[in-house]
């Protein structure tokens, strides 16, 4: 074990757990995808020509396949291209330019504001900050937002018309939404009638333990609490097949589906069906999803392990420190005592580790205590992952020495 | 040959000749597309993990691969997802929403226009339809938009912000922009200092003679005449490879395609590169670009033909009839005697025709004088096209006799 900072500075590493991105042992895990395309898997039974143009929603069997997964009717799915960012960026970008469902359009000259549980995830609040939506603080617990705050502030404020949820596995800390806290949201009294959740349940299927964390199914939840249009769920399969080529998902209520398929018709023909049709015959059965993200699990969890105990070796006994457990998702979030984040993550660069930028976490990059640090152990090999971890402790040790 | 409209009714046809979609036997032409990907292709040699995130404006050397043939630098090339119109709607969405380089978001309270030369494509219209954009239209000549017109309403408003372009084998009419139009429209005094010119160049390696028509580059033009970023090329392999699951292309100058990276960055961290990468392998050479194009030619010549023929036939001697003879593209524009379009295509489809609406290649579907029909011969077979074009000619006869 290294001892020091100046020590581990000496190894001269080239280290990157800034993103969440899968290794390329995770990758290998669908290779098949790449096998050649049959001819069944370019003409469907239903008819369509998955070469051809068309299909605005996604290939029938595709949808078919994926209802299940997402607990909704096929009718609400949609299967589209390859980034479900792209999916939530639209949504936004529809509810300004049209507004919702015959609700005004949010770009006008009222401010308008979303609430943002913190920490999260910083591609979403990116979306908000480039077209000058307010973001609103919330703080993120260990069962999801802190309903008390979202309730009062949302009560009468019809300015804020969306908020970004990560209900399982959330990034950065892996927090799992409760069942009160999910049904409290859907219940929730609300100022603005084009209010959505924006619901990214980006880490829905990927479980570090065989526990396979199970939450209330939120459109569902809308439906029962009179509020049958408030959830809008996005999830996808860069995680699963491939990250970019993989196939993004959205569902939603019938009313919502309608409105969005209104809207995406005036961009696009229609998406890539070959791809789907790919990911339908590597699928093939719902019960392979699980298989094969057993396959990444085991790959994945040892590197959570590793950061873990090498955590808990050299900072375990410092006051005012402590990191996440997350059962499922992409990330670690290490808790530093406050004003020591911005430090500890310049000197782990200093020692040859790149980590997520202080302050990424947050609406506008800012970490109001400095103390949140993301870390992402799924790309880099174990022994490298042992080795980040080690840096990025002397890292935190050295900040708090000086 | 069938001599009247009653007995043609009687065949009881269902022939859809609505759209430009690409035929069977012209999906065939690449099928090598579906083979199985091998690890070069995975892996790029500038060590790009095609199967993984990243590389936002495509494949460095698929973008180097596209630059000679879109006759621009490589760094001027966005190589994205498979759809073309989804890059013209969305730089429309990006002016609406953040302004071009430093100009006012399109969307406020001022009343915006773009120019259409008429007859155009429907879906460019339907676009600044939904979002409220007005549109003036310019006739197109059969060497362009009367650049007269255009010179004359451009000059002094600056209301109007863009103008569609879709400069060789014209949809519907098949006019290829001259020279002189293309130095025209780069060089034209301009109000508006964030208008633009939207080059759909949907149709530039698709001839329908040896001739291959060539036409004068709008950015080297614009940037002759000091208007370096007044174009944005847009093209796709949509109808070359696979409609659906072809690449969309987007050229032009160093500054538009910086801001087209700000904006696009906040939506997707980067296109489908395995897709980029199997175009790569199936085309290798640039020349092989031309040899699939002359490919698909000999599946289209001879459905062009017979339109032209048959329309010879039957209404090569009757007043106020005429149909385009396009050297290239998917349409023929049938011109009827006005008043008799709309009520031609009804007709057609009493007969089992489906055209494409009547007005469809005008603003709002309005065809003022009721007089354009689109042909759209790509997709049925040769047999059928014979006997829709037949059909097409009776249902033209019997509504002049009506």
């Amino acid at each position: 074990m290294i001892k020091n900072y100046q020590e581990f500075t000496k190894l001269n590493l080239k280290l990157d757990m800034s993103r969440g991105k899968p290794s390329p042992e995770q990758l290998d895990l669908s290779l098949p995808l790449l096998n050649e395309i049959s001819v069944s898997e370019q003409i469907k039974n239903s008819g369509v020509d998955c070469r051809n143009y068309g299909v605005q929603l996604g290939l029938p069997e595709v949808r078919e396949f994926f209802a299940p997964l997402l607990e909704v009717p096929e009718s609400q799915v949609v299967v589209d291209g390859s980034s479900s960012l792209a999916l939530m960026h639209d949504v936004i970008v529809y509810a300004l330019l049209y507004g919702i469902q015959g609700n005004s359009p949010w770009r006008g000259d009222k401010k308008i504001s979303f609430l943002c549980p913190v920490p999260g995830y910083d591609r979403h609040f990116s979306i908000l900050e480039a077209f000058g939506i307010e973001m609103i603080n919330v703080p993120l617990l260990e069962d999801g937002p802190d309903m008390d705050i979202v309730e009062s502030l949302i009560r009468d404020n019809d300015s804020i018309k969306g908020m970004w949820c990560v209900p399982k596995y959330s990034n950065p800390t892996g927090a799992v939404y409760s069942e009160e806290v999910i049904n409290r949201l859907a219940a929730m009294k609300v100022a603005a009638a084009d209010f959505r959740l924006f619901w990214d349940d980006a880490y829905r299927f990927h479980h570090l333990t065989e526990q396979r964390v199970s939450i209330p199914n939120i459109i569902e939840a809308c439906q029962q609490a009179g509020n049958p249009d408030r959830a809008i769920v996005f999830a996808s399969t860069s995680k699963m097949t491939f990250a970019g080529s993989g196939l993004a998902l959205l569902a939603s209520s019938v009313a919502n589906i309608a409105w969005w398929q209104k809207c995406v018709s005036v961009r696009t023909i229609g998406p890539d069906k070959l791809n789907q049709s790919r990911h339908l015959h590597f699928f093939k059965h719902v019960v392979s999803v699980e298989d094969l993200m057993d396959q990444h699990r085991l790959i994945l969890k040892p590197k959570f392990d590793i950061v873990d105990s090498i955590f808990e070796e050299y900072l375990g006994k410092i006051d005012n420190i402590s990191w996440s457990k997350p059962l499922g998702g992409y990330f670690i979030d290490l808790i530093t005592p406050p004003g020591l984040a911005k430090r500890t993550i310049e000197l782990a660069k200093n020692a040859g580790i790149i980590l997520t930028p202080a302050g990424a976490t947050f609406p506008y990059g800012l970490d109001p205590e400095d103390k949140h640090i993301r870390i992402a152990p799924s790309f880099p090999s174990l022994d490298e992952i042992k080795l980040a971890a080690q840096g990025v402790s002397l890292a935190l040790l050295q900040a708090i020495s000086e």
